[in-house]
């Protein structure tokens, strides 16, 4: 089975990214034939400014090699190396219908916002359709927000199929009853991740860039402690027990109606201890959570406590991190030798599409 | 100074194309630095089937060579051998506002005749744009139906331009005043050819293939004699002189209002007659006017001459023709040698818009 993970490379990975979908998205290496590309063509409807533009991208892949990608298990690439993908994007628009895009949730959103978009964002649908398709990806692992995207590329799959094979028939999609041609291009599933985590920020909000509330992975060590140290608690005295979340905390993990965009909702009442929660192993956690119920201790000594286990768990990856941004030819060898790989992949199947439409 | 000019591979030449624009295409060869590109990706939005796409390619190709287009003086090429035309057009799209493309003739025509536009027909002005702004042509030669692509490409050249090179003052593109940095895309302009000339169809509408009116230039000798013996004509007798062309009939060049699409208004009273004064030099011209005012004559004889003429004219494009159609091989060795040297001026170009925008 191959699993196809594209990768934003719009930012700073924090521990919310990492929890609720990245270390995931890695431990697809060892189950399935996995690939991963930086979405570097994608994040230019972002980032407008080219060195930004460039060290978000190997940020993004330094980052995803420290957490434990591994390329000789895994094909990690630049999605610029493989420019194939740019042809299927515009083989497949000719068959892609407006009104798909006129209805996809990046675009209404960014309209119902009043702002007059660019067309590299309408257009962005059919080039992650490319990414998908150039690759015969069986599934991608996507967040509910994605679902829209993974079902327009099925809907235009089988439109280029019927469209360029004859004998396709979509009911036979892989052409295992008789008689039927099997698609050039390959239908591939949504893999819906049941487990993900939310992580709370340091302010009880969803983990988010945009909340300005994170614990960034790879950041600088001041950062770090000043970021863990400000987690938001009460006043409850050093010997007093702490307060534990209520099971309703739990049920505001949702922004309820009527929250503005960039509001949102709390999904914890004590970040403190839930971000303990997430990142303690479980043995750890039941004495800290003991401890935390008998009181005796003050808020300080758990936030030490959690940025310990933050080096615990990170402190390999940011030193790996740390050598790759000491050494970048070697990530330059890492991505342009996945890139190969990705290619000879994309070559083939677009042999396959070129044929069909009719491009020498 | 670059002229850059992209043939529509969509169908059978016929000699309106040929005294509308071709033959004006391929003078620019002696004039400019030419570039001629055979549109094969766009015409995937009308043509489905690959045989007959790849064959239109071709065919197009030909006929360009054949009717006098020099390879060794203009630059020949088809669309799809440069791919970097296809990340120009995404990097493009970028910052090409949707609103734009919403407005855009081709699209709307579409959507008023009530069908439902793929995004293949929505995204082409961005191809088109591409397509113009690879080659850092100066000017294009277009109809007026095509100024709005080149207004397109000038917008967006700009904005692109100010987003990405710092110091680019858009009322100084070139940067030739002190202090301005020159914009990495080089706005062009449209030629609007002036002495295009309305060439009438064998039923006195203007000549189109979509009114089945065609004398087609390099169809086969039958069909050739068939087409120009059915050219419509009145039943004035042999002995008589035969009706000229009143002034009045020069004003109904453009469809009156209310014409339906398809229906086409009468270019010419008398085809015959503006057929013969299209083909025939000059002094020939003379002569024949001279016999048809004064009668003795037959249509017949007329048809016949103007046959002589074609044969005159195109003769030696159709033996030529017929020799590229007999060698693929040498066609194919034009258009990939086109196709380099398209592509060196290309390379160079998106060497540095990738720069520009941080693609490494």
């Amino acid at each position: 089975m191959r699993i196809l993970s594209g990768v934003q490379s719009s930012g700073k990975l924090h521990i919310g990214n990492y929890y609720g979908a990245i270390r995931q998205f890695v431990q697809f290496q060892d189950t399935a034939d996995a690939y991963y590309f930086i979405a570097n063509y994608h994040s230019l409807n972002e980032v407008r400014e080219p060195k930004r533009a460039l060290e978000l991208t190997r940020e993004a892949a330094m980052a995803y090699l420290a957490l434990g990608l591994d390329p000789k298990k895994a094909v990690l690439f630049r999605q610029s190396d493989v420019k194939e993908v740019l042809e299927l994007n515009w083989l497949l628009g000719v068959v892609a219908p407006v009104a798909h895009l006129e209805r996809a949730h990046s675009y209404k959103d960014k309209v119902a916002q009043g702002k007059s978009p660019d067309f590299g964002l309408f257009a962005y649908p059919v080039l992650m359709a490319a990414d998908i398709l150039l690759y015969s990806a069986d599934a991608v692992p996507v967040g509910k927000d994605q679902i829209q995207h993974i079902e327009f590329a099925r809907d235009w799959a089988v439109k280029f199929n019927m469209q360029y094979v004859p004998g396709y028939d979509p009911a036979d999609p892989d052409g295992k009853e008789k008689g039927h041609a099997p698609g050039i291009l390959k239908l591939p599933s949504a893999y819906i991740q049941s487990s993900t985590q939310t992580v709370p920020g340091i302010d009880g909000r969803k983990m988010s860039k945009s909340y300005g509330n994170t614990i960034d992975l790879f950041g600088d060590e001041k950062e770090l402690k000043k970021r863990i140290m400000s987690i938001k608690t009460d006043s409850t005295p050093v010997e007093a027990p702490k307060p534990v979340p209520g099971a309703e905390a739990k049920e505001t993990s949702e922004a309820p109606e009527g929250t503005q965009p960039g509001e949102g909702a709390l999904v914890s009442k004590v970040p403190l201890y839930d971000l303990l929660k997430v990142m303690l192993p479980e043995a750890d956690f039941r004495d800290v959570d003991a401890s935390w119920r008998a009181g005796g201790k003050g808020y300080g000594d758990y936030k030490k406590r959690l940025l310990e286990a933050f080096h615990a768990t990170f402190g390999p990856a940011r030193q790996r991190y740390a050598e790759l941004s000491a050494d970048p030819g070697e990530l330059e060898r890492i991505l342009h030798d996945g890139a190969n790989r990705a290619r000879e992949e994309a070559s083939r199947l677009m042999e396959k599409v070129r044929r069909a439409v009719g491009i020498p």
